[in-house]
């Protein structure tokens, strides 16, 4: 079994405008659609989709809070979202009718107590106590310490759990201590977090300080991973553009589906980089083109890299 | 007591941004400012503040209902907004620090099902029987005739009350053949709703098709006000600039407390262009000045408009 946790869990709301005119008053045309997001919420609906329910957590508060898990139940998600005081966050997406183009604004989020903080962390090994994997996506919502997915790495590995985490700035960094077993950046969190120019090196840097395996999403190029058993660059069959926060989601949905089924990195990363190409031209996070998806699968590119080349 | 009816009550939302960025995504700093809103939810936050508490009515849904009437009571607002199935819209403005421009999104609202119009219909005469002015404010949501206002504002008559209507467009027109005693357009909304030219001869339209009185609010030029009675032109004392729907709302606050106290024209005219003035200042509808207003009333300049100039 496999559980998502996103702390910082959204309600994504898409508005359609005609276009968006900078201090102009617009009518939103049709019913705004509303759905459960953040990224963990995005890779347990990735992972229903593939016939592998997930357990969804993290934390939800507030009227926002309820709709997020009115939508979970509509989408046939397992919750187990824990309540907090404060009403959780949304994200907009703003799109304009006549370029198709996206704007987007994202609240802050739920602030979590240091009591809601603590409650969570007690009850968290008995969410976990039946994953194979758990993943922890996204950012931290205000309150928390910028450690706090460090203890959950730790208590998902006591139960026995592999982890897969997809975060950035302080929460990833604050978190490597833990050992996690695969870290899922994007090349420019990668390199914002590490201070380094050059994804390889900066991999290695996590490594270093305590991941087992460096999976960085580099967008059209595909995925580079470092792990202890070797390095590999893997490659979409095809350029696509669209939708990165719903390639990435997908990305990590492979991953953990890999790490729970015992596969090979080779086997995982050509899976990983089919489901993200079939997730990029889907406009919400969370979705993917199952038939583009088929077709990727034998179509990734898979180059191991010589030692040398991954410090 | 003055009874204001919403029946597309909202949620209005505030996003503090750095900059507004088309096609960017943008952080939103701080937590966004959300309360209850909907001109009627205004006008009556303005009685409120007046010290001449209303009762707020009309429809909430969902879990923006919630919120709006968690913000109602949070407020001291009499809440007997009337459930839906459906979700309660918001607005959302969008604030950038840089140049403190608002852009503004306007979801068109809870769709109310003709089951609900007609329960809404059967509860109005309980609702407004202790009433001295019932009103009417703002768009009808989606799912309700045009008419709508007209049912409204003769159960109101029935029961006793006078009414104002501050609505637009067909909703505007088509509640005319009830007889409201007042009607508040602003000048773009009288010229748009009649296809005149000309501001008077636009009002004494409606007046022909049923209106007791109307009363243009015409932004730093203050009103117009055409009624049985005479007609008058009342100027503010500073040319002000800011909030146009919040002095709107201002505007039709003052006219129900004059209706409601019997006060003459020249009376209420004068507390409307006050009120108004002191409210434009204030970034939120609903709010006003207490000092302006204060400085303001003694100050606005009333001319009595010869019969022959408003037809």
């Amino acid at each position: 079994m496999i559980v998502t946790v996103t702390l910082n869990a959204a309600l994504d709301v898409t508005y359609e405008v005609e276009a968006l005119i900078p201090h102009g008053s617009h009518r939103v045309t049709g019913v705004p659609h509303r759905r459960a997001g953040g990224k963990g919420v995005n890779v347990a609906r990735v992972l229903a989709a593939l016939g592998r329910p997930a357990l969804v957590t993290g934390f939800a508060g507030g009227p926002t809070g309820r709709a997020i898990r009115d939508d979970l139940r509509a989408a046939g998600l397992a919750d187990a979202l824990v309540p907090v005081a404060d009403d959780s966050r949304r994200t907009l997406t703003v799109v304009s009718r006549r370029d198709g183009d996206a704007t987007v604004f994202n609240e802050p989020g739920a602030t979590v107590s240091t009591a809601e903080w603590d409650g969570f962390v007690d009850r968290f090994p008995r969410l976990v106590q039946d994953a194979h994997v758990v993943v922890l996506s996204g950012s931290l919502p205000p309150g928390l310490p910028s450690d706090a997915y460090a203890d959950l790495i730790r208590a998902s590995h006591q139960a026995g759990a592999a982890t897969v985490l997809d975060t950035s700035g302080s929460a990833l960094l604050d978190a490597l201590s833990a050992g996690p077993d695969v870290v899922k950046p994007n090349a420019a969190e990668l390199l914002e977090a590490t201070g380094r120019q050059d994804v390889a090196r900066a991999a290695a840097d996590l490594r270093t300080h305590g991941a087992k395996a460096v999976v960085v999403s580099q967008g059209p190029e595909g995925l580079l991973a470092v792990t202890r058993t070797g390095s590999w660059h893997a490659v979409p069959p095809e350029r696509l553009s669209g939708n990165p926060t719903g390639a990435g989601d997908a990305c990590v949905a492979a991953l953990a589906a890999g790490l729970a089924d015992g596969l090979t990195w080779e086997a995982v990363l050509r899976e990983a980089v089919a489901l993200s190409a079939a997730a990029v031209p889907c406009p919400l996070a969370g979705d993917f083109d199952a038939r583009l998806h088929h077709r990727f699968r034998t179509h990734v590119a898979l180059e191991k890299i010589h030692a040398a080349h991954t410090y």
